[in-house]
């Protein structure tokens, strides 16, 4: 691609932005409805911004990094049609980019926080368009931001999203509800903090199923049973019910 | 502690012992019921070890590191009174312990693979004896080892343990059924390691209330409705239906 333009300026620009420029692609510009997020990424990466559609550049490529609501507007503001354009979202399809332009999807899996470094290598990008060629120009400017790019289409692709929602939102409520467990010990949340580092490390040798400790694991029912009484909201005890039932099916307890 | 002696030769008792050596602590032997095991943690630290309980040397301190369903068994070995005898479990009271000794908890917060380091400085330990003087030395002896000693009762102790099967057992369970959702994808788990390390280094700094993202938070039912619709079984149907329901009302969108 020998040119791109970053339409949206949150969390996924912010950092995709960044990945490009700095794996010297040609990013001309960031367009955003809102002028001060454009110009504030803008002026970070030294590349130009506008909040004008009758300013956006011609591009081979434009990047719609947006949150799904946003993104079918978006799709309307690229004022070409000779044109590649894509969004990153795990879950639409390229039907809801409205124009007659080009079409695909440039995903990549991982959760964004504007402050934080991310090691771009690392995160796996999953790809799509509506010709080869066009498949073919987006798996290789992935392939020269990550180590872990894939084809996939968008019934796929939903479902790889999905299994973000389990590895990521759900694991975050899950340290929600612990936080929520030892305040009513007194203790900070500082003591869950290191549990939570070794758990995660751990699956990156070992595979989730032999990485599973704890009482579920060993189908040991009678502190499944003590806990259940130590929970005072019932909707927690039905959650933990629950969860310890489904790691017990997952090692034959039942 | 002048003098320990580890009672017990698995996951808990291998770091533990290594840690407590490496901080110059006087540990003189292992017990283990299986000399084999005995021997593998003895000579990897140069330290006697022994299978009979006749050969069990006097020390100031016991620790029983060993599951929950044997400590009360093992409590039986210790061929002395006048000493201390702690065990490591979040989840079992000091009455377990069945001698005319002194008694107490020594609990490291953690979770323990065999041939994984720790970094043992960051591992909350809970301690908690029938004297203050005791508890005093246990405080001393895991401040020697860690930055985070509390001081908790049995009540106390037994929630910060559950709050540990939220943080680490369930959160796995989380993992897997990521795993056999990218299956179904024909993806490989190594896409979700990156997305679960960075969601678990996120809360290092962050508090998981601010942390949280996904459908759930945001009150995307229609992408929470297309998700239950992709699911294929109807426990996990089930339980993300729960968790978006638990995370919805924790952002106030019912």
């Amino acid at each position: 691609m020998r040119s791109v333009v970053i339409i949206g300026a949150g969390n996924v620009a912010f950092h995709l932005t960044r990945a490009l420029i700095q794996n010297t692609v040609n990013v001309r510009q960031v367009f955003n409805r809102t002028l001060s997020k454009a110009q504030e990424l803008g002026e970070a990466n030294h590349i130009n911004y506008t909040d004008k559609i009758s300013e956006v550049e011609k591009a081979e490529l434009y990047i719609i990094a947006a949150s799904d609501s946003a993104v079918e507007e978006l799709s309307h503001y690229i004022p070409y049609d000779d044109t590649l354009v894509v969004h990153t979202s795990g879950s639409l399809g390229t039907e809801v980019l409205k124009g007659d332009y080009r079409k695909g999807v440039f995903y990549p899996f991982q959760t964004f926080t504007k402050r934080k470094t991310l090691r771009y290598e690392e995160v796996p990008f999953f790809v799509e368009a509506e010709n080869k060629e066009d498949e073919d120009a987006l798996f290789k400017l992935a392939d020269k931001i990550s180590n872990e790019v894939h084809r996939v289409n968008s019934e796929k692709r939903r479902k790889i999203h999905m299994s973000g929602v389990w590895a990521s939102n759900f694991v975050n409520h899950m340290y929600y509800i612990a936080q929520s467990i030892c305040k009513e010990a007194d203790v900070p949340f500082d003591v869950l903090r290191p549990l939570i580092e070794e758990t995660a490390l751990k699956v990156q040798d070992l595979e989730p199923f032999e990485a599973q400790t704890g009482p579920a694991k060993r189908g040991d029912d009678l502190i499944i049973q003590k806990h259940l009484e130590l929970l005072i909201d019932s909707r927690q005890q039905q959650l933990y019910q629950l969860l310890s039932d489904s790691i017990k099916r997952t090692y034959s307890h039942d």
